[in-house]
């Protein structure tokens, strides 16, 4: 792992529901990202296929692929004709009935490092997920670590060292847990990637756009300033329907933060393509100058392993 | 404790060498929020002084008082006359040798529910903290509390039952921990009060005025929008000189938050009473809504508590 400056990339699209065509758009997503000079480039949540989680219905466990799989060894291929970094977020399946939001992280060289799968599952109107991913599970000291499981850190929370960089993977719901973000910041984590699909209900639009919007950004840009890095969260945009709801209008958004909560790259509702230069060199200066981490109070964050102390 | 709506304050004033004068005018900042229709006051940090950390010198423990002690006692007979909370921050002496930077927490009948101490503990240039202040101690289940430390919670963290709601309090750099925030609202805070003194270093005002008070701004509205809780911070205003030094600006913009990280309230530069409503019934509704609590993995934040993990 290097600790020079590196380019990544988040891809922001429009999702329908021919595989083939997205599969397709977002390669070439990918190739233009590259060719802006992105080196680490992160798809959204679930990239492959419209956001399915709308209703819950058994024969959409159809849409999931194993992770490695046809769409990921595609992505790796890419990758190492590119020379890229890619992060890989698909609907996983890991087993007869064992179903996962998780994302693959394929390395420059077309090596797959591993997977990261979702540890906050949300269940919402809309966003009935808890029905189709089983949360991310993590392996306590002792116990034995699945063959398929690799790259360091300890599981549930997981880093990744690429060739460009050691990077962190978090999904959606995740990025509104302060833990999460804190835990991977800790392994050492220089950028969190948080690929998304968050939207707007229709009926809800006029009031909530903005507040919403707003909380998702502010969020993981109070991650960057705590943790002192870089913060990338790459989201879909495009009405989807969905017959019996009023559908959803995801919001895009996607962005990219420094390591003091600044935002370098900020896409709005159309499909786009951000590109931002990482720096590790910033990350010590910005944990220097404001040294948060030097006085965390390791022997007083017990409770926060409660549910509640009310 | 009601969960009826109530009504805060922040006093945002400047600081002047003569205490007298400084504590006079802050009773009267008080006064004037009673009018206002504040019912759970909060002061800046260390209000009755400047801030005297800018430099290391043994004469400035003299500055401190014991806590209960002659101004929380002035504090406490203007609680029970205006029927109003007061969170009073100061520099507290506890025993020979032994300084705290604390808030006391006076209840509406003139009562002391118990003082809070400071758990993270800055030291940068200008603000020499950690010459002055011990941390905040936790005590472990099975150690004896001290007769002077009451109120509910695990120590270290705290909230206090006051006669309007449960409310947190927290301290300038504690700002910068999500883990503070997440372990007050875990006790139950309706609001984490935060007095503060952060200011500007004149040499970087140009470059850094404005990153510097969003990011402070940012990262507590992201502590509102993950706990679903009210945040109140309160700061000082004013150029404060320093032999020696080019002195602080501090930088004000004192700000109340709602529990999804909106702006209710906000001062500029100038001195300030800021008065907002506090609803616990707007609290349940923001976290049915966006059901942060619900899906925390309290399974998987064991490596929260170390250090580093790189």
């Amino acid at each position: 792992m290097s600790s020079k400056p590196y380019k990544i990339g988040l891809v922001q699209l429009a999702v329908g529901a021919d595989k083939e065509a997205t599969v397709s758009a977002h390669e070439q997503a990918i190739r233009d990202a590259a060719a802006q000079g992105a080196q680490v480039i992160c798809l959204q949540e679930l990239f492959d296929a419209p956001y399915f989680c709308k209703v819950t219905d058994a024969e959409r466990f159809n849409l999931a692929e194993p992770m490695p799989g046809p769409t990921t060894e595609r992505m790796q291929r890419l990758a190492k004709e590119l020379g890229v970094v890619i992060i890989v977020p698909m609907f996983e399946k890991r087993g007869p009935g064992v179903y996962h939001n998780s994302a693959a992280v394929v390395d420059a060289d077309g090596a797959m490092l591993g997977i990261y799968r979702k540890m906050h599952i949300p269940d919402d109107p809309l966003y009935y997920e808890k029905y189709y991913f089983i949360p991310g599970e993590v392996y306590q000291h002792g116990e034995s670590r699945p063959a398929d499981d690799v790259g360091p850190g300890p599981r549930g929370f997981r880093v990744f060292d690429t060739k460009f960089g050691r990077i962190g993977v978090l999904i959606c719901w995740d990025q509104w847990y302060p833990e999460a973000a804190r835990i991977t910041a800790l392994m050492g984590a220089q950028v969190l990637f948080y690929p998304t699909a968050i939207g707007w209900h229709p009926a809800e639009k006029e009031e909530w756009a903005v507040p919403q919007a707003d909380a998702w950004r502010t969020i993981q840009r109070g991650h960057a300033i705590a943790n002192g890095v870089y913060v990338a969260a790459a989201n879909r945009v495009g009405f989807e329907p969905e017959p019996g709801t009023d559908g959803i209008e995801f919001f895009g958004h996607s962005f990219i933060s420094d390591p003091f909560g600044r935002i370098i790259a900020e896409a709005g509702t159309d499909p786009a393509i951000l590109v931002a230069e990482v720096d590790p060199d910033r990350i010590e200066y910005t944990r220097r100058n404001w040294p948060f981490l030097r006085d965390r109070r390791i022997d007083a964050y017990g409770p926060i392993l409660n549910r509640y102390i009310g």
